[in-house]
């Protein structure tokens, strides 16, 4: 199944997409669905040629889930990548956050800040919780994901490493595109440990490329680890790191001005198509 | 104006707080009634003759805004504790992340997680957002802070410093209190930039003592430096650093085992009185 947050006439519905049908769920977006007991068999159960449906067609998606309590992402993690860097594989992931207020829709411009010169793309598999858990492991771990999703993790590199925390490189308002809806995981190769293609281009020009399966600590691995230290709810997201190709370690680096059009797809799940738009003193 | 979100037959209800005696506001929590336009004037006028009351002794006090949409936390900010540590000044306040579910009641039981061997004690000023702003500067961001409350940011040193980012120290479930109850600048000596003194006591040995005056990035340049990256929203908190004195600075270091009791109280606005219990394995 493929789940996804429509913008319909000033509100929010959640939608099963059904090809080029988007059937209508009785919920506001996906983040409210994911919270009830069942959602997945009534997900399921529901019928198209009864329900309230919408096209696909000039459809205006909104961040998957649009408020989840959490957003925690995770630094480097892909093993070759990392190698190529030279450093030696970690052995613990590298967390940090981003809020709410972050996230964007799949085809919402990427607003570039007046006070970054140096604004990036990161490709991301992104992993939406679909039940409340707390020190997760193996299977109980596995079902408390719901799906994947794409999420674009665009930073501002130089607030990021003006102090020693990222944080404030990476929670800029309207930067985050996440979407365009979650595919769970049995339509997926590998299913809660996906070996998908990942791809982010600018203006054409492929920029990062690689594959899931490359993950160092697997989307369960990450379930595990954070629902170690903290709860994880129904909507949810682990965005599970990036691989080589960023702007920031191009030589000579290369960030976003403005104007571009950046794709950022995983195959089986979906695309980001988003144009960067720069605040006036940009 | 003291405001304050008080547990009452399993839900909660804000409240203002006249001296022994708790007014009800007619809303479910203070993050609830901040989001409400006109709140402070509304909230004077509430009549304790004829509201609803209940009486502050034995009142059970629920984090002061249970459910906020953000929680950043500052790193090193007193400055006679950074100049003792000897570095230099920063340009800029590190920025990190809490979560809501990190957050617990003024009397709650502080859960210590079998999973760390140096559990640590903060005691910090928190700046409590009354209103929605973007870049907000100068009298704009003095008026977006509703008031201060007292907020002991305990922190698993081991997973701290982990790896690079501080997050997965920071955010544990059920770890950090945040309350009594929150005070209006008008109240406080310095108005929104308050010179108060802070302390934090284990067992009745003041481990930390220092004033907010010593605060190098003061509330008002953090409600700028914050919401210049991201929107703040009603209820959001703004956790303004430790001073000197936590365990894993002193000599030899310090850490909660459990079973002891921690006083974290700042003058003119309240107390946290919370008992460290173990959890099973640690």
């Amino acid at each position: 199944m493929k789940l996804a947050t429509l913008r319909v006439d000033g509100t929010t519905r959640a939608v099963r997409v059904d090809d080029e049908t988007l059937i209508d769920l009785g919920a506001s977006d996906v983040g409210e669905l994911l919270a009830r007991d069942g959602w997945a068999d009534a997900v399921a159960a529901v019928d198209a040629s009864t329900a309230k449906t919408y096209a696909r067609d000039g459809a205006d998606f909104a961040p998957v889930v649009p408020r989840p309590s959490k957003v925690v992402c995770v630094g480097l993690n892909y093993k070759n990548h990392i190698q190529e860097m030279g450093r030696d594989l970690p052995e613990h992931p590298t967390l940090f956050a981003k809020f709410a207020d972050s996230l964007i829709g799949a085809t919402d411009d990427i607003v570039r800040p007046g006070e970054t010169e140096a604004f990036d793309w990161e490709v991301e598999l992104a992993v939406v919780v679909g039940r409340g858990v707390r020190r997760a492991r193996g299977a109980d771990a596995e079902s408390a994901i719901a799906g994947f999703t794409v999420l674009n993790d665009v930073t501002c590199r130089d607030w990021q490493f003006r102090t020693r925390e990222w944080l404030q490189g990476k929670m800029w308002d309207s930067s985050t595109p996440v979407g365009p809806h979650l595919v769970t995981p049995d339509e997926l190769p590998g299913g809660v440990r996906p070996t998908l293609d990942v791809r982010l281009s600018v203006d054409g020009e492929v920029m990062q490329q690689d594959n899931t399966g490359d993950l160092l600590f697997d989307p369960v691995d990450l379930v595990e680890y954070v629902s170690t230290v903290v709860r994880l709810n129904p909507g949810d997201i682990i965005a599970t790191g990036t691989p080589g190709g960023v702007g920031h370690a191009r030589d000579p680096k290369r960030y976003l001005t403005g104007g571009e059009t950046v794709v950022t797809e995983i195959d089986g799940i979906g695309r980001l198509t988003n144009t960067v738009v720069a605040e006036s003193g940009a």
